[in-house]
């Protein structure tokens, strides 16, 4: 089995994913917020690249929810921003969600031509690894990063998910899944000081996110898989 | 100072590099070649970015050499490979090459509208790093790759150069030059045998010149910094 992890969603222009199982990870803070909602019992979310995309995808679907954020804050109008802690319960459970992020829901239309294409996260790292390699694919783990350029937490749970995946599969690491796992490795026992000097740590910093940038670095708190299929995010394994 | 590492040379091309100081590296084995060539005292390496190209340029240059590889084998009728133990004081002192490499060429060029571009290596990190920033402009790291693709050896390298940098400066770091950083910290100690598991590490063990690889990983063999002015390389600070 080959692992290879894409830094930047572009990179997946050029490659043929239809036998390739994608595990797409925004961890600051799409993906995190996606398992958080599902595990909530949101029924579905639809990933939209705009707007005026999201008011399309809307129209079509009866009673949904808006959730989205630009540059990390609450879209103007719309139910949700993209903090986990807002995806409650309360709020959530039973309602569709059409949402729009900067870079996690680019990412996942990146990925959508994949065999199967499954959300991640450092809170369902061990789920979404266990799920994803039971199909005997090789794996590609795609990384939203951050308006177009690397990002440093993705790249870290990469890492983790590269080492979790290694752990009893015979594996064939690329470049660049060998490199996050290495930093995975470096970083791993002081990863919210590290996380928190990335691009997006900083901003969550000075938007008082603490909460949320130590919440999104927390390991296993689910055991759902989100999958995209036909346009629409669900639990793979609920 | 800002300290900026671009993974993929293409990376730069969305990039004003006016006011920035470059170092490019292709550690296996374009630049570390020409850091042995020039100081094994050739006098100028011009890049080229194909065999044409090349020959066009030697055509305006009147006596020179024909250095280039493409897949790590040495193109036909050429004088040199890219292996730096080709690049004996007996074979270049005093003399014009002409180079083109898979990824290398691509790289400096890709660099060349920099305020200084610099021919950097593990060979001459130290060297290169006193050079590059003592104009207090930012720095941009450039590494080649691979085919397009991310490559260790490189990131590797440009983790070594940011701790040089950082050293005895007050440096702000993008995400990917804090995990260039993290990756290095986490492979110094075992630097050949991480590097060999690289793409072109495997290439080059598979050619059995792991005498390459583990010259190309030795720091500071030199002292010179060669330097990408007006279509050739020279050194800096002969």
């Amino acid at each position: 089995m080959k692992i290879d992890v894409i830094l930047l969603p572009k990179e997946t222009a050029a490659l043929d994913l239809s036998h390739s199982v994608c595990i797409v990870l925004d961890i600051f803070r799409a993906t995190s917020t996606i398992v958080t909602a599902l595990a909530n019992g949101c029924k579905t979310i639809t990933p939209a690249l705009s707007t005026e995309d999201a008011e399309t995808l809307a129209s079509q679907m009866g009673s949904v929810l808006f959730a989205g954020e630009r540059q990390s804050i609450k879209i103007d109008g719309y139910d949700f921003g993209n903090s986990p802690f807002e995806f409650s319960k309360e709020k959530v459970a039973g309602k569709a969600i059409v949402m729009t992020t900067t870079n996690g829901t680019i990412a996942i239309k990146a990925a959508e031509k994949a065999y199967r294409t499954f959300i991640g996260s450092f809170i369902n790292a061990k789920a979404v690894c266990m799920q994803a390699k039971q199909y005997g694919k090789d794996l590609v783990i795609v990384c939203a990063g951050t308006d177009g350029l690397f990002s440093l937490e993705d790249t870290l749970c990469a890492g983790l998910l590269v080492q979790l995946l290694k752990t009893d599969c015979e594996v064939t690491l690329t470049d660049s899944a060998l490199g996050a796992f290495l930093l995975y490795a470096q970083a791993k026992n002081m990863l919210v000081e590290t996380a928190v000097q990335s691009r997006n740590g900083r901003r969550l910093y000075d938007l008082r996110r603490m909460d949320d940038v130590e919440y999104c670095l927390s390991a296993d708190l689910f055991t759902i898989v989100p999958q995209y299929t036909e346009g629409k995010i669900v639990i793979e394994n609920r």
